[in-house]
């Protein structure tokens, strides 16, 4: 089963290319084996150009030792664990710096709901965290932005808000597996780009009414969801 | 017949995706056969890849309900019927959620007509919509949709104004059949580009002269249209 | 001898489509034969796929009629006849609606020369014509656009500044053949998006001072030029 | 072995295609042989289609004479030779006119680091030149661009700031080989792009904070680093 795993998240690895989310190597999708106590992820600095499945690299939910794997996971692993720890239901995470998305991150602005795509999609605004101290940034840089991201999100369900901007850094997004996380990593930067070009026309745009917001998520996420096949 | 339509509407659903007008599978597209009185659908919800002609959904104009095919029709369905019902010239529609368009939707504000590149598509400016009562939004929110749409084209020739943008959601378009509707639906999306972009360098510009709408418009759609051939 | 013009006045149109300039049939190259007193352009509103030299439309220079072919000639044919009998050392002629292009077309703004890129490619800013008066709309209105631009250049040399923008309309373009006259097009539009995303970073920026203009052009075009091989 | 060197300056040339960083034959990429005392560069105004490395020409550090080649190197030969002689650690030069670069040239500013993704790949800002005097202009104006770019790199390890835009002109990125230029390169392009869309969200956003940029350029670069493999 973790051979699964570890082809599903090298196949979600790649996918960040297709869809074209990084430039070189930056980003990374990881995944969990909640049994086995265990997250996948991409190695460190390593091309997508002949990445298989054999390179990705088990680590221990637990501990952050590397359980299996002969190169070093990506530097982000820490953030992707603290994340793991703190969200149960979450199965997938992935991190990229694609462009528009990092933009608001740059920006220090959350991504306000304007319009329908993005209420297909996210709950919600999609946060931007606040900017980590220097202490934070210091000592474990990498654990702590998972435990910022987390504290952003205190009290949110994450399958209903499925993205994060990193102040100063980048998006991170999260679904109940690998795949669906790099589907909405894409769909966060289809998003954001929208209310990129979307302030441009109306500088002044703010969020759209809750009550467009409630039809369109609950319609294709909630209970009574009628989008899609059953 | 109604083969020859579901292989229509499949190829205009499928032509979306070579225009880059969709992003996974977000729009779609119907067409209409007045005299078996039902529109053609994409199913909800359904992947481009792979999406066959057996797969369209075959609603009934008068009642709405599934007249042939094993999926449900896209969610959008009772939008699509509203629009057939309201225009008897129409033959195809389409949905989606292209980037500039969508931006114009979201800012809701009229796409002006800036130039000739817009002239020869439609004439006058491609409107937006008011947004919807929270009491539409609530109560059959899709045919709603469809009833806000063709209120703001009252007294309008939809031939000659071939798409429009709905607040705080996105486009849609329509020809006198499937293939022409997709025509339209990746014209609105560069006539809408190209108005972002004009905007960019000249804030306040407005709608063109008359004389030149005029002009393009009639030169090629007009009694005595001498563009392209016989 | 007409066949080649033919075959090369097909080929610069096809190379519209290689070089991003046309959306649809959207733009027309044309070439010119001296000798013969003849332009040959591509026929009004047929499709790119497929194009080939036998479908070229011949047209007096003197006249404006056609002497050879069976298909019209693009409707913008009396504009490119203005321009070849307005200027003597020009061999093709270029219109599209490029994007970025017709953004400064239909925001009625010179393009400033903001940098060496500009530099290297024309002699001054990119001008933009006046509006036609609704008489020159109304009657001969494609000629009148070729007059415009003809009125514009009064005493520029066509070869030193390779193209314009006309006001509510788009870009034309030129140059010895119809092959140089799709680069000078394809370089109007890459030019014009430079000068773009340079505005959104300084509004207020404007012309680069001449000495800089000079050297860069005149190392390229002038007499000493020592851009290239021999 | 100065075989390979041609061979990868002529890769590192035809690689700028692929990364998307020129148009038309704008751009040149060179490379350096210290113990032989002399640069291999790109022939000027070459098609990029069919270009191979028996046409890279090689020019003396020392003199600046043609030393082998049948081709004219470069007109911004004379730009290579002052950087390889102003910085010894040096190794692969570019030079592109890619579009948000040049923009951010165009409008003589300096590229801030605004986020982690510029701290990745360079520690500071990306500076801009001071414009050339009109006198630096007209006499040996390709050596003086070279002069006025180490000038404003004064005290600064190249190699730790690996690129710079050029008022009114373009971008200059390089590294420790060629092809490592081309990578320098395509990240600067990628850095502007980032930061023109994240002014437009925040217009007066300006550098991120030291302690974060540290962090970020020493954990991939500096003596601790744990980026990567080892």
């Amino acid at each position: 089963m973790l051979e699964q795993l570890k082809q599903d998240v090298c196949d979600a690895n790649l996918r960040l290319v297709t869809e074209g989310l990084v430039f070189q190597t930056w980003g990374n999708v990881s995944g969990v084996d909640r049994e086995a106590g265990v997250l996948v992820i991409k190695p460190s600095g390593v091309n997508y150009d002949g990445m298989h499945a054999g390179q990705m690299v088990v680590v221990s939910l637990e501990t952050g030792d590397v359980v299996e794997g002969d190169l070093n996971p990506s530097s982000d692993t820490p953030t992707h664990r603290a994340l793991y720890n703190a969200w149960p239901t979450v199965g997938g995470i992935v991190h990229t710096h694609s462009l528009y998305s990092t933009a608001f991150a740059q920006a220090q602005r959350a991504i306000q709901p304007m319009g329908t795509t993005h209420a297909d999609f996210c709950y919600g605004p999609v946060p931007c965290t606040r900017p980590l101290t220097p202490e934070e940034i210091q000592d474990e840089y990498e654990a702590n932005t998972g435990h910022v991201i987390a504290e952003t999100l205190q009290g949110v369900d994450p399958i209903q808000v499925p993205a994060i901007v990193v102040a100063e850094h980048g998006p991170f997004a999260w679904g109940i597996n690998a795949d669906k996380a790099v589907t909405q990593a894409a769909t966060l930067e289809q998003v954001a780009r929208m209310a990129t070009e979307t302030l441009r026309l109306a500088p002044d745009a703010g969020a759209m009414r809750d009550v467009l917001l409630d039809k369109h998520f609950l319609r294709k996420h909630g209970p009574g969801a009628y989008y899609g096949q059953k």
